[in-house]
């Protein structure tokens, strides 16, 4: 489930308050990674704080013939444990090739590295999978039986997360093709983001 | 922003520990609206605690000449306020219409209103809008001069949240006919979703 979403949204107590960020990640092993500027405040706030990681994905509307009985057929991954900051260079470059390659697969290599002053600009935080809460709502609505004369219309609509085809950078020459890893984005649509 | 969204990641500290939970929203005024079960005992526990809601949308994967640079053009909205359980009858009727109209506008004058042991069985949370921090990143990739003679692709891919056609309840009887108001779920496909 993690592996196959998109970006996260990450959770950690700052002053008080709960603060909720969407961001990339990357997960190895038992460990999911996230990056983010070294200006990055919540980054920074979670080492050696507990925090949340949640993943989510929506597959439909459950339309029924109560409003009661309306839902949505997700799947959640709720993730907590005790963050910190990773400052070994080895762990860092491969946290961030973990976290492009979640994003683009195959990116990491058709692209130039991170250069030694982009690395000191970047922080990197490891959140272990210690302990994780896993929900799922599936299949058609489930109304009382006596809605069941109901004219409304039932049913589910589903909803898909799909990339449409890429669109060069105007600044690169014209004509530069468009590699097989940016491809496979557009052709990935609809699976496993659309179950 | 918060109108153009989905869902919402709603936190809020329990134990300690930051939880975030993906639910459905509506937003009346300066108030948002969160709903669950009775037996939720996030919702419950956000009475009188600061919470976060956070709202996101993803417009485009951004590829870059450098790992670095990569990004992903999005915008969020991070609500932060006390909390509070709704008690009042009229207000929890109309934050739940708000929630059910929020995901399909129209929904709930065509289906059955909920009964008093549905409300019952029924938290309404409000969170007001008293500070809210919205980020946006938009616009091509942004590298380094001395990149520019990379061989690699750059640019963006579009993504999409969109609404298949809608699939009737197997228990209804067939040749219901699809209302206009699912029907329009469908045609709202790709926009303001996709910008």
């Amino acid at each position: 489930m993690l592996d196959a979403g998109l970006i996260c949204h990450f959770g950690v107590i700052m002053n008080g308050s709960p603060v909720i960020l969407p961001t990339a990640y990357g997960r190895l092993g038992d460990t999911l990674y996230l990056h983010g500027s070294s200006a990055n405040r919540s980054i920074a706030a979670a080492d050696g704080q507990q925090v949340c990681v949640t993943v989510t994905h929506i597959y439909r509307l459950v339309c029924a013939w109560s409003i009661f009985a309306h839902s949505v057929n997700y799947r959640s991954a709720v993730v907590f444990g005790t963050a910190h900051l990773v400052k070994d260079h080895a762990e860092r470059l491969a946290a961030l090739h973990a976290v492009a390659e979640h994003l683009i697969p195959g990116r990491w290599d058709a692209v130039r590295e991170p250069s030694r002053k982009e690395l000191a600009a970047t922080t990197v935080l490891a959140v272990p999978l210690s302990e994780a809460s896993v929900k799922i709502r599936s299949g058609p609505p489930v109304d009382e039986p006596a809605d069941a004369s109901s004219q409304a219309w039932a049913g589910v609509v589903p909803i898909s997360i799909t990339f449409a085809p890429p669109e060069p950078d105007p600044e690169q020459p014209p004509g530069t093709p468009v590699p097989a890893h940016i491809a496979a984005l557009t052709k990935r649509s609809g699976a496993p983001w659309a179950q």
